[in-house]
């Protein structure tokens, strides 16, 4: 897996800034997340091919988070793009993008699968052979959903040597990964225990921003590989984070070490602090394995 | 006048070049003409500031020239803005960035008048002390408009040793300026033009993208100062304007020759092109005072 931070700094994009948006690379696919204005210029920057990307997730409807949307979908087009692209977000954006797409006159040319969201309980949103991502209620000024990605469980590993010793026929062998038993030709099962590994553990990822300290999302992100989490401020501005709806670094690291997650990234910096060092000195003393969220950084785990 | 171009190329935003914006800095007023994806970010790298613009042009709604307006409205409140905008653009402007303010709760704080136009002929959308701004249709394929600007007279030059040897009042100054003629204490009529000079000429602009060749539009840049028109393509791919309603250097300089402009600037290349500089070898044979926009340039006159 691996992560890549487009732009990872709070309200308006800048000369060296960007707003928030990133790519989750799992298994030869691309899952956009977030997309401010820029995102498809970051998106050429990081040569991350466009055609890659299939699924866009939208956590919610403030500027920052998705004003580089219309942009990227048109590009899209002029691309020549044909594949579905499925678009996960608040209800709304179907009719904020329709409009805006029609003033164009830009038939898009490829279908949009609007998954317009709305409920204030987690749910499975995707479901695939290969990844299943759930929404994190967040708590912010308006809707807001975090994501968590879960990467499902690969084939089971063959002992090659145990299969080879018994004859199995390789026609078995998809079965046996899958979890089968084996049957010889005399009639005999062998527990599928005896001939298989345990598959790599499945990666997961949880975004969780924009958000202000919510100890309700624990158990959606218990334990997994990598968290990022709201640091929009320090300690020092605690008090702006109950009226912004936003995190401290702090706030952060307690979430990420009772959730016992392997690591932690911060992210969506105000502009009000010109050198992020101090967010890991506040956050590492709770919980030593945080990181910086920077445009440009790629994660991998 | 100082015209800033911040972007001045066709379609995506990429890496090195941005989609069409300007400002045109006339009397200490700043106005915006379209807003492509990243124009919040180009006025800041050229120290535009946000504060001085209280009027914005968009030509036409494809995304190339306004999908940086959500952002840049959405600064505008970031920043605390309370004075009044006035926004011009095609019908529709409205709805889109009322809907889209909407979905983010983001009340700006600040009033937007909109100016949404939909006439085919020419028409006066700006009449102030200090300039006027005419629409000129344009041939697109969608709707779309054209800027002319031209600032207003300035006030006549007083003669001023021809004032003092008539002894004439300071109180009279303004109205002379004015172009009233001066009353002496023992009644006598001076007339005006004993005791004035014309003003400086007033400057005038032509913002002319995105469009096809379309000779209706000489009345309206005639003897203009500067016009800046749509070369999105070269001569060598003259077959492409017709179905993209676009046009080529060549035609633009026919264009400034018959009009009798004095300068022109050539913008909204197509990205097929990497060395800018045949666009001067297709139009200074025809009219030499070519210059090509380019992203940052300012051209003043």
């Amino acid at each position: 897996v691996k992560l890549h931070i487009l732009g990872c700094h709070a309200a308006t994009p800048r000369s060296t800034t960007n707003p928030t948006a990133q790519v989750l690379e799992s298994r030869n696919q691309l899952f956009l997340i977030d997309c401010g204005e820029g995102t498809q210029v970051q998106l050429r920057r990081h040569k991350l091919k466009f055609s890659r990307i299939d699924h866009i997730f939208i956590s919610h409807l403030h500027g920052d988070h998705f004003f580089g949307l219309p942009g990227l979908l048109a590009t899209f087009r002029l691309m020549g793009r044909e594949k579905d692209l499925h678009l996960f977000g608040p209800e709304g954006i179907k009719e904020a993008i329709t409009i805006i797409l029609r003033l164009g006159e830009a038939e898009t040319g490829y279908t949009i699968h609007f998954h317009e969201l709305k409920g204030s309980d987690s749910e499975c949103i995707l479901d695939s052979e290969k990844i299943s991502v759930h929404t994190i209620p967040l708590d912010h000024r308006i809707y807001t959903n975090g994501f968590l990605f879960r990467q499902k469980p690969k084939l089971l590993n063959l002992k090659i040597e145990v299969i080879e010793q018994y004859g199995i026929d390789t026609a078995q062998f998809l079965n046996i990964k899958r979890g089968s038993d084996a049957r010889l030709k005399d009639g005999k099962v062998i527990p599928n225990s005896e001939l298989t590994l345990p598959p790599p553990k499945q990666k997961s990822y949880a975004f969780c921003s924009d958000t202000a300290y919510n100890d309700r999302i624990l158990p959606f992100i218990k334990e997994v590989d990598t968290l990022y989490h709201d640091a929009t401020f320090l300690e020092s501005e605690s008090h702006l984070t109950a009226i912004t709806k936003h995190a401290t670094a702090r706030e952060a690291a307690t979430l990420a070490r009772e959730a016992k997650v392997e690591r932690l990234i911060l992210g969506h910096f105000s502009s009000r602090y010109k050198d992020l060092h101090a967010f890991l000195e506040e956050s590492r003393p709770i919980f030593s394995q945080t990181f910086l969220a920077e445009d440009g950084a790629v994660f991998e785990w």
